[in-house]
């Protein structure tokens, strides 16, 4: 059971009640309601591929912890070859399409928890970290998925945590005892959440003395009572699935669902609770969590470079361009754009460090200038693919258009491009091109890229304070005799 | 009846009856049918602003043909004055929102029929240019709106018309007598043709001297024996009106159809045709088309960047980081970016030339150099937009769970931002962001600018082309004195 | 003697005595010192260009104020089309090779006093403006130029002009009577100030009230007692002019000394003084100068452009690859950023506004967003000539290895291209790209091209404050209805 | 002598007695010529870092060849460790301010015969690999440099080596015995050749059959009869060394001669060649050279990137703006930058290949996009470094000027910039951002930093045919069922 299967994965989320939302609606089962299927896909990719021989050797290892076998995304990463290993995984899962398989949160968060409570029972005397070992055993047994609940609502953004008008504009401590603490606040941008076994919350802001009620990480089932996800429905195709065969070949299969989790007064016990007023190291979930959280979508932004590399390249097959000299220059920079996002997950591995409770950390600077760097290049990508493949990819007319006798005859006569192919062929990949810039999907797929594991802004300050400045002064100092 | 209102425009429609399909489906009435209407109503704009006192004067004039006021749409440019009045009516007509009203093409359609008419008439003794100015005297006096019917299918691209597997690829004449010509083939890429009242059709590419078949340009009726059209239903909203307030406020109410037309063997009689057989002449079409049409999308691309530079200061306002200085960074970049667009407009239009028929031809290479600058930049914006805004653009709720009692009393409390503001007012703008750079309306805009009115690539040759390099060369050559 | 000839000019020079420093040397005369031939060169060719028939036209116009024909440097510039001249003029003007004439401080300052005199008269009653008549009839009519004496050393920037550790960081009065005032300061990059006939002194920042006697704005002889001129050796060639044919064409013609210049308690008189205590008038003489002096660059950096353009089209032409497509990819773009550039400056000038002086003032929006585009574009032209040139702009040995045949058999026999070219040729090519991007010139143009007339950072805060930004605001409220 | 001191290297030159020129004359001495002194200690930087503790430990390591300790940089690297360490030394290297040691040449070259001959031995049965074991035990013993003579010429570049006009155009066979081959020709772009020990030879393009005489790749003495240096002075200051402590504080110090080498029908003994005629594997020399080489290069342009950091931070410390939000941008820019091309670098190292003869060759894709990356931001970076530190980086007058009691009072006054800072460190970090953008060192390194190395586009091309181009358009198929 450290490595579950599709089917097991789907079974527990059955046996969780959630209270989930969506489109004005409560939705009774999350496993059988059509909007939550492309998440709960996404996600069983990670237990399809740990199952599959193609990828085992990567996907999967050993644990120390409880001698069983186990995903690599429920794994305490512990020196640098694993670091290495599970970078070329998630460029390797690009073969499976899915563009997020969000298991990356699972990572991020077991080990963020592993090296931080190691660090505040050092300081405090605490035992937060035993009960996040327990908290992963448990994890790796049952080779959960486990959802961020991290980022607060903010409120007026001028406004530190305790001066916000509303109390609650970020998660707090409400009221507490032997027992537990009772926390009441929101969590936005909460990805796939209502379709995980177990939600990690923490502070989205590194927290201040008089904030210490806003200092509190800890796991928590989905269904614990007084917990509500407000859903936002994927971006699927508004066309029903038997009337669709070429349209829509990535986002009727992958996708995910946004939600706003509610924290309606949620008892939260002890054994849950991984920090709790500690406000001096809710910066260092962040900066541990963001080590962790941009080396990992470094990779599957390589690996989504690369199916729109292999998009662009078959677009213009077919319409016969594809050795025209602007064509190579747009492949080739886009090669570049992959292969240095790559290059900088290579590097966060590689420069990564030992931490004393025995996580190999990735190095931050380098997950934070590749989220960066591949998140200012993707209107580039798509500038290119939208120009190699013209305007077909929005004037295409529908696949019941070229379904019906009575047009399609005209469309399959009309579409057809390059001598010895079919006009069907040409249609799949202009479908899968609108598919991937100029549908609903597109545009959930920008904002996470952009805005998602922190806005760009936020990633560029990290990167400011991560920097020896005073190293490099000293430099240019000593060349001038200073 | 020089100056329409919106009602005779649709009344106008109503009279017409084209062969038109969607989704499958024949189309029987494209008024009533609920996917024309945003393409109806952006049309319509341009009815609605000619008879608004507050646009009166920028969008009609007298026409010295008629003698009778006429929309600006349909007027025969004769100086530079005029051509700087439509230069600040487009950036003006962004206060009405709407991204494209696709008057332009009536516009450059006529004007390149006249232009180029003088000019084969004085080579080759014909009578095309009479017939023109019939047509133009018709489309002033009735207000009539015309539909671009120009880009081949191409085919495989590496082959020239003639070269092409299927002779049909390139629209082409397959019989003529006394009366007129038979025509077959299609145009793709053909925005709005089904709700304009005349579609003006010329080649897409230069014709060569044994390509004379397919030289040929020619207005017609819409709804013309053999003409269908296979529509593509435009990205408006899945949600119906009456559960909608809120969201896709641009996507709503602005949009086009575009539209695949067949040629299936259509007659044109003689008086609409405007060249046929004068291949020599086909490169000058393109190229007196170009001037106009590049101009006209200087002046919308600006006007639709201030609606994003808005839309980001209130979004950043509602947060309260609009003084942040990364914040007012992007806001002086997508400045810049919409007055050098707007400078490229004016260029074109201060730097024309009076063509011999008397039209007041702008300058083609600022309209390119402004279309390739505005395309390459849209990227850049929505990143801005996006990065500023926030995942909440893409994570926010449906209005639908805003609504629901059970749901909104949570959603009002933690989307509300700055102090002193509604969260109503807030969601307003996050689903205007939403619009504008997440949904299939931003997938169908961004596919505009980029692929419309040629691809970066075609205008990036034209440019060249245009460019005296050799003078520029014996300006090197002079400084080393060669 | 209203269009001076560059003899005149000269001799103009050497009827005045400043004081003058370089290289930790005294220079007695500036028109024999060699350091100066450069910079008098490229001012002598606005009084060449005034004198060509080719250029005659567009030089030069009648004055009302003196009833004299006159150059357009010293024109009190009155509408659009004495605007656009200019603008033509300046692009035009490429064809002299030179990158900087520098006579564009004339007419900015000028035309800023000019205006900005008749403001301040009319709300203190002063009697500036007519002063300023006189002087600028003085100018007019002996065709004199006039040097920008404008930056103050600032010291700590993060203090005001009054906050400052030394008073007399901003140039400021120090003493008054009735014959005038006495100034005490230095202005720091003033370009080409020794060799032209009169200063043109105004602050550099706005002043505020408790700031009086900084807000001090004056004309004055250049030898005026007091004044020093401590200058830097302008970016000339090494190698003298005997031994070097080919070395350096632009850099050993064009180019200019850079001063800052000491006011050591300078007495001026009333006459000469246009803003005396008026502080808020200060920042209104800084948006005047700014509206005409980046309208300015836009016209020659794009003459610059178009020799780069040239360069790079003949140093390919010479190894046989001008016809690459990547080659055509640089100079396409390059020509895009040159029409851009001009386009800025054409709308600068249609945009213009015509002031209550009669002073027609060009659109400082579209100069500020043309300097500020063409300054950021200056890498990647400089990339393309790099790029297409090879490293044999940096490799190729010296004119006198060429020329020394024990060296230059081999040199001639290796270096050249094109067959049926000579490697003369080539040579000349590379040495004259080799000025324009690896030479000690192209340092300080490139130098001139971001600092110079504002740094970008400067003119981006001035596009911020100059737009509309509640206008659109106002569009996205009325998108969502608010 | 494993690892030689500055002494013994620069006595090692003093033995030779190459045929050098520069400037139209003849160089008796390069141990003792002036313009050879930067490039000398260029070189010895790495003789000074080998022995100096603080990089002992990175610069030196044990040889199993010869069994002694020896350079990092004439080491034949067997593993991925070494890779990694030796990643490491460059960036660390920027401590010694010096851009360009140049010894990556001799690694690269020794690294790629051994690779190379390996694998035509293998297919021919040659015996090369063993001379190049002992050409290689030469080069660990006595420390030497090689410097890489492998440019051609290349004449008319439409044409290939065999079909130029001039058979000379490329180096080539024109006779050979048993003893050797003699070759004619000549090599460009020879950076630092007259003062290294030894020349590696080899061809700049793959060759073809036909074109087996000008597949020759060998060693030689840089005093080989028959072999000329033609040399180009190095961007050294003019000012003479005794009136100069703060100007060009890099140029002053660090920079290379470039030469072009004359192969005057030159005799090559067999022990020394490593190539003849098997064309077929010319095109491997260059890959694997191209996969050291480039790797190489983005360890010290990330080190000269630093610098520049730190001088920007430097300026705009002592003018006070250090903190102003859009200098921290800059230096945020600036680090993401030099992050990124190290972190390319880092992947070179990481994702190289154990060859068959036992050299670990680093990954060429992670070079090549490192280079390409980082040549393609020089422009930014000293757009950057311009606009921060203003217009006196080139205004700035001498520091003859500033020591000149009767200007150095002025200057000394208004130069002044930080509160509590002297003039006197401010003028040194002007004067050192004036070297390192606007001289003529800067040009220089511009050229170095674009086309040393082989040009952009070359290496766009070698990146385009790395990529496995027809697994991305697999994964494409099957996203679209084809």
């Amino acid at each position: 059971m450290g490595v579950r299967t599709r089917r097991e994965y789907i079974e527990s989320l059955k046996n969780q009640k959630p209270i989930v939302y969506m489109n004005g609606k409560k939705v009774e089962d999350v496993v059988e309601n059509e909007f939550f299927k492309v998440g709960i896909n996404s996600i069983a990719i990670t237990y399809d591929t740990a199952n599959d021989p193609n990828y085992k050797s990567l996907s999967t290892l050993r644990s120390p912890l409880i001698n069983e076998d186990i995903s690599i995304w429920t794994n305490i990463q512990v020196n640098r070859e694993q670091a290495l290993t599970k970078t070329k995984l998630m460029r390797v899962l690009g073969e499976t399409l899915c563009p997020c398989h969000y298991r990356c949160l699972t990572s991020d968060c077991i080990n963020t928890a592993w090296a931080v409570t190691y660090e505040i029972d050092n300081k405090h005397n605490t035992e937060y970290h035993k009960r996040v070992i327990e908290i992963v055993k448990n994890v790796q047994r049952f080779d959960l998925v486990i959802g961020g609940a991290i980022v607060d609502p903010k409120g007026d953004r001028r406004f530190s945590p305790a001066e916000q008008e509303d109390p609650d504009m970020y998660l707090h401590i409400v009221d507490r005892d032997d027992e537990g603490v009772i926390v009441r606040g929101a969590k936005s941008h909460s990805t796939a959440a209502p379709y995980t076994n177990m939600l990690c919350v923490f502070p989205s802001r590194p927290m201040k003395k008089n904030e210490r009620d806003y200092a509190i990480a800890f796991f928590t089932p989905v269904d614990a009572d007084g917990i509500k996800f407000i859903c936002k429905s994927p971006p699927i195709p508004e066309v029903r699935e038997e009337e669709r065969d070429m349209e829509n070949p990535i986002s009727s299969r992958f996708g995910h669902v946004e939600t706003t989790i509610i924290f309606d007064d949620v008892f939260i016990p002890w054994d849950y609770i991984f920090l709790c007023g500690e406000y001096e190291f809710t910066g260092r979930i962040l900066q541990i969590f963001n080590s962790f959280h941009t080396w990992h979508k470094c990779g599957c932004r390589c690996a989504n470079m690369e199916l729109n590399i292999g998009s662009l390249a078959l677009t213009t097959y077919y319409s016969g361009i594809e050795n025209a000299p602007h064509i190579k220059e747009y492949i080739t920079n886009m090669i570049i754009d992959a292969e240095i996002t790559y290059a900088c997950a290579l590097a966060a591995a590689i420069e990564g460090n030992k931490h004393e409770s025995g996580v190999y950390i990735p190095n931050r600077m380098y997950g934070n200038v590749g989220k960066i760097f591949s998140a200012e290049k993707l209107g580039e990508e798509r500038f290119f693919l939208q120009e190699a493949s013209g305007g077909i990819v929005i004037t295409m007319p529908s696949e019941r258009d070229y379904k019906n006798p009575e047009t399609g005859k005209f469309l399959k006569k009309y579409v057809k491009g390059r001598v010895g192919t079919l006009a069907d062929e040409r249609v799949r990949v202009i479908k899968l091109v609108e598919d991937l810039i100029a549908s609903k999907w597109a545009g959930w797929y920008w904002g996470m890229c952009i805005s998602g594991g922190g806005t760009i802004q936020t990633l560029k300050e990290r990167v400011f304070a991560d920097f020896n400045i005073e190293k490099v002064k000293n430099r240019a100092r000593k060349a001038v005799k200073l």
